[in-house]
């Protein structure tokens, strides 16, 4: 089981500012889904904000409608199998939660359950919607922890362990771990 | 000097879908300006469109909302030092572009000029600004470009040289390099 801490919502920024891949969790009534999102950024510092792009079509757009909030996380690359196969299935006909054996725990202030082996977890309440035309979403944080292991201090120290880092989204099934971590100060620029 | 390809609008998401920092670049009149932002995502793929935070405050907001343009590109880490460096002065007083240097081409739908070494450049038309209290701004991709070394039959293929892999901007002046790729399908996860 991940060993998550609470984070202030003002530091929420941090759990993806490095672009990281998304899982979004819905839930509304007895229904719940799970998809994965590379289109996600924070939008605010204080009050925190995040912007989330869900196709209009989805499950889980409808059960963040119905609900008016979602949980949002970032993987580690352990579950880099998990995240994209949960995008096989459509949450309408299966519980993904129980044909993908999904580690859950739960949240504190949103009904949708959070997933394990992730880095860090957010959970948002919408606030507003996109225009007609647009998919985007726009959710206050309300909670925010962050995997205690790599977050010390209020920043990360990623473990040398690639399969705890987290992970970047490109299309066609191909994604990027989390590199070196490095400062400009350091003289690693070519300036 | 870059040697940028052309590449289709509908596979302009590609170019940031692992979520790299990105510079901003904006002109109106015989004005100009460069900023880095952290917050940018792809929002829809035909017509193209992006989501970029730009604090209401800024000089760039302002050549932005003026020019109804911006342009937006993701820098290699050979230009790390000076993606923060332009965050220091503000463009009100000083034409960063002469001040620190910075090498530029010329769009071909947008004033703004772009920068070199970048792995990917798009051209942008504001459609949409976000509500009084967000710093939200959506653009329409009206041209976009590629680095020719690095991005070969409409996919990446990442130097070995990490002076010209893209990076991720955390806080505190720390940044990721684009770590290694991988596919779910090789067994890398732990599933």
């Amino acid at each position: 089981m991940s060993n998550h801490i609470s984070i202030p919502l003002k530091d929420s920024y941090k759990l993806f500012n490095h672009g990281p891949v998304s899982i979004i969790t819905s839930a509304h009534g007895d229904k719940r889904n799970i998809m994965a999102a590379a289109w996600t950024m924070p939008l605010d510092f204080s009050p925190a904000k995040v912007a989330v792009v869900i196709d209009k079509n989805t499950y889980t757009r409808e059960l963040v409608n119905a609900s008016g909030e979602f949980g949002l996380q970032f993987p580690m690359r352990k579950i880099a199998k998990l995240t994209l196969d949960v995008g096989d299935v459509s949450g309408r006909d299966t519980d993904k939660f129980s044909r993908f054996d999904i580690k859950t725990f739960s949240a504190s202030k949103i009904a949708a359950p959070l997933i394990e082996d992730c880095i860090g977890w957010l959970e948002c309440k919408v606030i507003k919607q996109g225009a007609e035309e647009m998919d985007l979403i726009v959710g206050e944080v309300v909670a925010a922890y962050a995997d205690a292991e790599q977050f010390l201090n209020g920043r990360w120290h990623f473990s040398d362990d690639p399969q705890k880092r987290s992970i970047h989204y490109m299309a066609g099934g191909e994604l990027y771990v989390t590199g070196e971590m490095f400062k400009t100060e350091s003289g690693y620029s070519a300036e």
